[in-house]
């Protein structure tokens, strides 16, 4: 079933068909503000000095495929998953004999878990921590196997993005699908594209209801006299993804009257303060096109600080350790952010030892669990003699692995028969930093046909993740969960395909979903 | 009253408040799709060769101050002036006798009158006019008058544009004076920008309730078996206002659920047609992208087809024939296009001789037509000897006066002592194709900053005009009225402005309304 439905999709596009599609979804594009900044590669500085310019987000121009039982499946685990971080964030003491080892080899690892502690020192000003979570799955569909199973990729704890542009692509999918109303001519004839095929996606609604509800715990001000409250986005320096980000303070700022504010994470410490005389230590926002107003911060949203390259110098580790002290909730703490990393994701994996499940979720149904534990690909941890060295340095049973770098959204990783040489050429002390593990094989016959944000349209065969979304706001002293919530999702195809001068060239794509 | 609102407005800038003024515009519209393609001078075809980038339309970025009584005048009159028009066009006699004198010197107005002959002749396959008007105002201030009062400055029968935009920016300075919610400090404080400050604006709502309006009252398909309905419309090769007309075929797609199909001018023979053995002569349309798939065109919608440089070849009159002909209600008819024209404006507001307005609208209120009459500017013809040429002729009241081409959207204006020089500069026979307008003042300390599509970003005195939208369905067979509605408005502001650099240099932008 499943590889005949991949067989013979998407439907071929003739010229005009292509020409028609391609200048539809462009222009609704720019109506809608699935847009991103451009890259330097297609507009110089030189060339845009004002930064003015924009173009679409790359998008495919199908939804895929994607097995229904395995999109329901993720969503119905979302809230335990949800719970699961949350229960790994409380447990201090675990997550620091995890990252013992890495202190050593890992600076970025090492400087997080110093902010942590110094903030354990002084103590937290604020106990309740909010997570804006996605976990991301391939639809596992082995050559002999009947049914395609959900595995999980990664879990992201921090600046989870793509929910503002992925919930417009689920709706471009569907207007194309029903356009023009009552005819529907925008897709030539195929049996899976049908009005309504794609589900909706309320990415922006879930992620912005997270972050309200964090807004409304926090409570009223804690200054004295009291002001007025807001959260901040804090964002990179030149940030192309800006209109994903902007989705979300919309939404807060139009439907929840959330008054939001963007900070450059180099400006925290010039735009931010926390008083020394105020023991709650709030954190207190002074605009700097108003500076006579102040504004008490109850929620910080990081889509910045998840990468090294975020930290260019100790001053950022300062403004890191500045929020991280403040009263305001943090989305998410150091140490939720240190709970995404791979090496956490490996350790709950591990079948042998003792049952980290069970523990950090006592009171869920055994059978939930063993459906959750049903997600993990088998992983293993290459620190010490075992399976995982065994398995990564014989070339025959490497080729069913990939070795990634036990940091969360780290990129750069090794698959298959590389992962032998590449180890070898690694001092032995560093293979603590990176987890192999067992490759999972989506769809081999999925294809889509991609828009990339300079224009060249490319098809080819695909690699699709879903992403699932879910927010839940706990309490890290004693891990009372005061909300917990699954919604939206998230499909990124990536491919390798040949442009229309031959020349072989990737894509990352936006993607919806068709459910079969 | 009035002047003291103009002179301490808009707030002066400090460099912080500036940064986040336009860089929150400049966001905004791209998330909001208030976007233009950019110019040829902003971005080359070779630096986009796939056009994917946009920009933001030029936009203030404060609405401008208008008097509360002028926007409110304009809205009151716009039905009567729909009807008006209406009737207008239901006189052939009265329109040709006026294009009479022009067919000789105005190739343009010729050719169309042409086109309305040949289907004369034939005889109209439908009797239902549509008219999407925006009337163009301005609030006449001279310097010794207390009140400001409406003054006409033209009429438009034909692609009144920028009703999709001109929503978007009334939505935008709304929303920044109400941001962020519960304390709004995104503008410096002012006594005017206050929010609720600026009214709604449902330009889009009425326009494409106009085209719905028609689409229905076409009935249902008068095809062989019967096809399914559509609106086309009718553009012009590489369009940078695309996203003003997208503004309309959504709406008219998602509220009206009625197709929309867009078809260049110059692709009307290919893909539409009309079977001779049809005598009631349904248009009909094949998407290039769905061959098998044909449409009935119950209304063509012409964003094009308004300037002479639309019609490249006799080919393009071929085309415009071809519509008129057909089925198809149009948006405008020759004939309405013919209305528009400044001399029918000119003749309208002649006080000496017939009572115009009297026998075009014998029922409607004397008082109404009185304040209709109010709204014009004095006018005249040059193409006779009389108080026109006089007043033209004599540089001391010609500095009271506008030359303008005769013909709608025409452009070329000659200013004020330029004017005598310019006539005598030209054969005397071509003085019928101008009309000699007397100037309308608007307030003369109205200040602004603009954001141009560029980047730049341009303050200095300038010149607001308001459009007021207007939608009328009427039969041509008598002039039975079906639908007659106003809503909508569009505020453009020009200036000469100062760049960055100390250049002199202009814009051109799209402005809401703060009234007062």
């Amino acid at each position: 079933m499943a590889d005949s439905i991949y067989e013979d999709y998407p439907p071929t596009l003739n010229p005009a068909q292509k020409e028609f599609l391609v200048r539809t979804v462009k222009d609704w594009a720019t109506q809608n503000g699935l847009m991103v900044r451009p890259a330097p590669s297609l507009v110089s500085n030189e060339a845009d000095t004002h930064g003015v310019l924009a173009t679409n987000a790359p998008v495919t121009l199908f939804p895929s495929p994607f097995p229904r039982t395995c999109f329901e499946e993720a969503k119905a685990l979302q809230t335990v998953y949800n719970k699961l971080y949350a229960a790994i964030s409380c447990s201090e003491e675990w997550i620091g004999k995890i990252m013992e080892d890495l202190i050593d080899v890992d600076d970025f690892i090492s400087n997080l878990w110093k902010v942590h502690l110094a903030v354990q020192k002084e103590g937290y000003a604020q106990t309740l921590s909010l997570g804006l979570f996605r976990s991301d799955y391939m639809a596992h569909s082995p050559a002999n196997s009947a049914d395609p199973q959900l595995k999980q990729v990664e879990f992201n704890t921090i600046s989870s993005s793509f929910g503002g542009l992925s919930s417009q692509v689920a709706s471009l999918h569907s207007e194309l699908l029903e356009s023009p109303p009552g005819n529907p001519i925008a897709y030539p004839q195929h049996p899976l594209l049908k009005p309504k095929g794609v589900p909706k996606n309320t990415a922006v609604e879930t992620l912005s209801a997270g972050l309200a509800t964090a807004h409304t715990a926090y409570g009223p001000s804690k200054s004295q006299p009291q002001l007025p409250t807001c959260i901040l986005f804090l964002v990179q320096e030149g940030e192309r993804n800006i209109f994903d980000q902007l989705a979300l303070s919309r939404q807060l700022e139009k439907v929840h009257k959330i008054p939001v504010f963007r900070l450059l994470s180099s400006e925290i410490l010039s735009h931010t303060s926390i008083s020394s005389s105020n023991p709650s230590r709030p954190l207190i926002y002074c605009p700097p096109h108003a500076e006579t107003t102040q504004f008490e911060v109850t929620t910080v949203y990081l889509r910045c600080f998840y990468t090294p390259t975020d930290y260019k110098s100790q001053r950022d580790w300062e403004a890191r350790t500045h929020l991280e002290r403040s009263a305001a909730i943090k989305c998410p703490t150091v140490l939720n952010q240190l709970s995404g990393s791979k090496i956490v994701q490996q350790v709950l994996a591990t079948t042998t030892g003792p049952d980290h499940l069970q523990s950090f979720l006592p009171d869920t149904d055994p059978s939930l669990l063993s459906r959750l534990r049903e997600t993990f690909a088998p992983q293993y941890d290459l620190s010490v003699s075992g399976k995982g060295r065994e398995l990564a340095l014989n070339p025959t049973t490497a080729s069913n692995h990939v070795l990634k770098p036990q940091r969360e959204g780290g990129g750069n990783n090794i698959y298959k028969t590389a992962i032998p040489d590449f180890l070898k050429s690694i001092p032995e002390n560093e293979w603590k930093r990176w987890i192999l593990m067992e490759l999972i094989h989506p769809p081999a016959a999925a294809k889509n046909v991609a828009l990339r944000s300079d224009g060249e349209v490319l098809g080819g065969g695909v690699i699709g993740e879903l992403g699932v979304y879910g927010t839940i706001l706990w309490d890290q002293n004693g891990g009372k969960i005061l909300h917990n919530e699954q919604g939206g999702w998230l499909m990124r195809t990536k491919a390798e395909g040949v442009n229309e001068g031959g020349v072989a060239t990737g894509f990352s794509s936006l993607d919806s979903v068709l459910l079969f």
